[in-house]
């Protein structure tokens, strides 16, 4: 399927708010056959407005589609999962944009879907929402999780080679336990705390003087606390095990910090805070290294996917995937120091 | 010393890191005569190659100066006040520009200094540090505190004034316990939780994995985490009292998340999260209403101290200071709740 000679994918998009819609913008400036899909009538046509093909019914959508990308609310993805599969032809390779996978991965295997369906989960987005606040810049240089599968190995290499292609996003094999438990502390914590700090104030008499007081540490730190209401309640209740279980190491942290203040350890602090500052240092300049590895593109995959998963949870990604005559080849970067151990 | 005819005033920034060589070179910018100093001697000759005067020795920066601003470490302000107060003339108005107010005003009371010196604070900043990270422009539209006191008033007349018309912030009246109670909210907890999320990541098994999906909520949710260690250390230790009260109701929200997490309770979870949503939306849709107020210019200021710090409390802030014969005559901004309550 990443054999260039059989021509560009035909791509449906269904759920067209702000992540759907990003995704469906890049696609059509990027002049694929793409098709999109909402259950907003308004959304629609609003698609249509900007020259793309927006039919009424999921089914006229996803038909005749090589790639459908899943991209409504959390809730909904495993009915949508099954009504786009009985749409869309057997072939039709599926994923989603949802922001955890364990459940979604477990519905598809119970399912039978695994041979095609991919969990992903592309690592961008902002507190707005709806397909008037979609960008079609918004994956460019991110993470883009895809989960792979050895039955699903051939989906996979096609959604990576195509994800670098349009969206120039760093794609992340993982697992979907890994991406659950890395999530919870990348995102969904962020989005915890935030929420604690602005639901604080709201509730404090200090409130409006601290409305009056806020800089940049209280705009940075409350943004995400500005993202629809329903849509961090789901996300952070469909990974709700490992959000708890990651959120005892941060309350933890910010124990030691609170004991070293009312102990008057002011080198306690300093060490501490040192700590953190080094992690937010790496953030912005990580050692990569340039890697490549190739399998037999027909076999058991096994050891393509172990490596897959390794590169992922060492905090590397891929940059390609080609598959040429009985090879596959995977180009990709990894941290130095996982490099090396 | 508001009085125009006058002419504007001679001013000494002691201190030029991020925050002072910022104030220096907005007032240098503006055109008043300025000269800085700083213990640093790369430092002063950074400035002086900037075209600003930079003598080498303390006394000779602050001496026939109407206005110093004490800019350097919080640790280090005590004894900078005491040595500038000595070398400047009687009637030259201190300030300074640290992150709690509490213990530099008592000290200052303690030392007889509350008729000239006006506990101030500038509401901004960024993760970097030192004169070649200052940038004129970093006070506009911020909040920029002052803590009038009825024997200060004139000094305090004199700075709103000159801080409106320089550095277009938003001058906030407030009493050093309100500041330190409100910045334990709207400055400090945030750096406090940065620091967390960022060193439990730090020391986490998944630090690498975390690295690779970070996107825009992690960012921002780490970003004054950045923050030079000592720099963050000591502004949280000198307001420790403040921040550890405060913490507590930011952690008592959490927990209620937390908890809603943990008893699978999606309406509770909804209900804390809109909370924390509405705090955010107003944060940028303030409804202020234009206010003004006169007071004698001579007589013992209670009234005009006690409208001061009611209107910094209530969310509010000056835009203009203007003494006018025998009257001084105020204008702010009140958030509209405020003013009709």
């Amino acid at each position: 399927m990443v054999d260039s000679s059989r021509g560009r994918p035909r791509v449906a998009v269904v759920g067209t708010g702000l992540i759907g819609g990003s995704v469906l913008l890049r696609l059509h400036e990027a002049g694929l056959d793409v098709a999109g899909w909402d259950p907003d009538r308004a959304t629609r046509a609003d698609g249509r407005a900007r020259g793309i093909t927006f039919p009424d019914d999921l089914g006229g959508a996803v038909r005749d589609r090589d790639v459908v990308f899943l991209c409504g609310p959390l809730p909904s993805l495993p009915e949508t999962l099954l009504t786009v599969a009985k749409h869309a032809g057997d072939g039709c390779v599926l994923t989603d944009v949802g922001s955890t996978k364990g459940a979604v991965a477990a519905f598809a295997g119970a399912n039978g879907l695994t041979d095609r369906f991919v969990p992903g989960h592309p690592m961008a987005g902002t507190e707005r929402s709806g397909l008037a606040a979609a960008v079609p810049a918004l994956f460019e240089g991110g993470a883009w999780v895809l989960c792979p599968a050895a039955e699903g190995i051939g989906p996979f290499r096609m959604l990576s080679g195509l994800i670098v292609d349009v969206f120039a996003a760093r794609v992340v094999p993982m697992s979907p336990a890994v991406h659950d438990s890395v999530v919870a502390l990348s995102s969904h914590i962020p989005h915890l705390l935030a929420g604690s700090l602005a639901g604080a104030v709201a509730k404090s008499d200090l409130r409006d003087a601290v409305l009056g007081l806020a800089a940049g540490s209280f705009r940075d730190g409350t943004r995400v606390a500005g993202t629809p209401a329903r849509r961090t309640a789901d996300m952070l209740f469909d990974n709700r095990e490992q959000v708890v279980r990651q959120l005892g190491q941060v309350a933890a942290f910010l124990d030691g910090l609170a004991s070293a203040l009312r102990d008057q350890d002011i080198d306690a602090l300093v060490g501490h805070i040192e700590g953190a500052r080094d992690l937010r240092t790496v953030l912005f300049d990580r050692d990569l290294l340039a890697h490549r590895q190739e399998f037999p593109a027909d076999g058991d995959h096994r050891a393509e996917v172990e490596f897959l998963l390794e590169l992922g949870a060492a905090g590397g990604h891929l940059t390609g995937c080609r598959v040429d005559g009985d090879r596959v080849a995977y180009t990709g970067h990894l941290p130095a120091t996982a490099h090396s151990a």
